[in-house]
């Protein structure tokens, strides 16, 4: 296999096919993790994928088109935030001037850290970033309790859950807590309290499928016996209704500015992903392979965002999920079973072996699936 | 005069009086101040003390009793938390074990602060912790706008609001924003944002007196896409009428209870100090020796806590506040008009010149005053 990178750190390993032209089969995941995070996610998916097309290579013939295995650059975000840097460069959703610019915690920047790094592999190809691709495909660990729960092997991940993010900033005036009268203040706390009372009582109860929550709360000065002058807080929101995913996001604009008086508030959206519904062939191809080799399917919602949500936007993409142990992640003891990796390499590998020998269903040709 | 300390390192000077044996008059307040505090805020309380003294010595004859000025240890709780330590310690309120256990950020004690103050001046005699007092008077600036906006140069404080704050710690169990179902939540910052509105919507309204702040919030993780698993917060409540502020402080321990549900909450009593009204008396003789001199007074009622709350307890005591520039205080800017600290300590002296050469009006003779 060829090694190549991109401008975006991005590493691509290519088998090459017989048609050289036609827009290659990519597969991988990332390699990057979360600092206290543990060896599948993200790994898992790029080992998978390269023991696929080890199994691909092994049939003797070469492939109709190129497979190239690919590690996305910092999926996590966890050094530079936001994460999913490589993937949206990749196909284009984020400007590279913006994504070199992002500094980490001791003030590196991206730009410094990827030229560091091309700089250390000056014999690496540079590729073009971004490229025409036929099909994606990802395994990722589930990251969460279900195919456990329903003691289902492989998960057909149907599409990714839309999220939204907000950052919520509600500015009144300081005060002495013993001194200003109550009907004087204007109490940023007071404020925050009603409009995280109205949005949890209105937002988090929307149906069964709506993930609300306020997960991080900023309160200044933050003293005991001081009025409250600022509160930021963070939204997060998500359903896999795009309909009711947009009319949730209006509604907290509007209730945060009805609980505000007498305070001011800024409502800022910061990540504004809709739900994507991943291929249906590829999903149907995925749902075979697994039956065929006898492991116990289920299609599932993925809840997180994965690499997949932008490849999904230029070519026909799945996602494969295997289990993880108690729905775990992110944490030193995340751990998937050996035989739950090998069945979902061994499904990608299958799913690969029938999209790589059959030019006629995947490609260019499939760019029709996506209107399936 | 001479000087003296005690075992919780409060500084008393002693002008000596014909009856060594009666209980002496006291008079000061402190000289410790915020670590940005400005040069008023006590200290003004213990440098009129002096010159209503030294008033006094150059009438020729001795007072009646001995009158002895205080400079009171660690009123305000900066470096060792919480504050009025010294007259706590003076009056039975607290015991000096638990006192000299406290610690600064450095993690050195009181204890040890203590010896080595008292190290430092080993020929300062050391008398007994605690002793009868007459009467107490304070000066102090009012730490609020009343007196500068009613134009008064004197407040004679009628007493302390009362004071209860609350620690309280919402306990429920972090989740992934993303994955979780709402309604297998255990969200400590739902939990919060209902008893937080609640909170502000029914103790927050009780009446125009009512104070009412949470100005301290700490949530756990605090991350944006985790569900938080603990919210702790401060409540912050003051009220004249001690009926009401019991009322109101019990209702918070139900509605945060009515409202914690799936969560479980712990609501923990910090400080429960109820209001005190200064000695009738003393009131009087601090209004009549102000119109004496031509200033305009008011009556008014401290918002915040002193010294002299506690001396209350165990003698006649009064406060005379003057004004401070905007009401504000603990910032290096805090400012008062030297015209009215000077008309502050000469209504402070004379209110001492009556006590010190009228016997029959002060002393162990006045206890029953308090009963007025």
């Amino acid at each position: 296999m060829t090694p190549s990178t991109d401008a975006a750190g991005n590493l691509f390993l290519t088998l090459a096919g017989r048609d050289r032209a036609a827009p290659p089969l990519l597969i991988g995941s990332h390699l990057d993790s979360q600092p206290t995070g543990g060896k599948f996610d993200g790994a898992a998916g790029v080992m998978a994928a390269l023991e696929a097309v080890v199994s691909l290579a092994e049939q003797g013939d070469a492939p109709a088109r190129d497979v190239v295995v690919v590690a996305w650059m910092n999926e996590e975000g966890s050094r530079f935030a936001p994460g999913m840097m490589g993937s949206e460069a990749f196909t284009g959703e984020r400007d590279m001037a913006a994504i070199r610019a992002a500094r980490d915690a001791d003030g590196v920047s991206v730009g410094e850290a990827l030229d560091r790094m091309h700089q250390a592999f000056p014999d690496l190809p540079r590729g073009p970033l971004g490229f025409a691709v036929g099909s994606y495909l990802e395994l990722h660990i589930e990251q969460g309790p279900l195919l456990e729960a329903a003691a289902c092997t492989i998960g057909v991940v149907t599409g990714i859950q839309g999220k939204k993010t907000f950052q919520v900033v509600v500015e009144g005036a300081e005060g002495h807590a013993g001194t200003l009268a109550q009907q004087e203040r204007r109490d940023a706390l007071a404020a925050f309290a009603r409009m995280a009372a109205a949005l949890h009582g209105e937002i988090g109860t929307i149906d069964a499928d709506i993930k609300f929550a306020i997960g991080r709360v900023a309160v200044v000065p933050n003293a005991p016996s001081v009025v409250p002058s600022r509160v930021s807080f963070s939204i997060d929101l998500r359903h896999p209704d795009n309909a009711v995913l947009d009319a949730a996001g209006a509604r907290i604009t509007a209730l945060c500015r009805e609980c505000a008086p007498p305070c001011t508030v800024m409502v800022n959206s910061l990540v504004d992903a809709p739900s994507n519904a991943f291929d249906p062939r590829l999903r149907t191809s995925i749902s075979e392979a697994s039956r065929q080799q006898g492991h116990a399917t289920m299609a599932i919602l993925s809840a997180v965002g994965h690499d997949a949500r932008h490849l999904a936007k230029i070519c026909p993409a799945a996602m494969i999920f295997i289990p993880c142990r108690d729905g775990v992640s992110h944490v030193e003891h995340e751990w998937a079973e050996p035989s739950h990796v090998a069945a979902g390499a061994s499904v990608l590998a299958q799913v690969l072996r029938d999209l790589a020998f059959a030019a006629s269903t995947c490609g260019d040709d499939m760019s029709s699936i996506s209107g399936l």
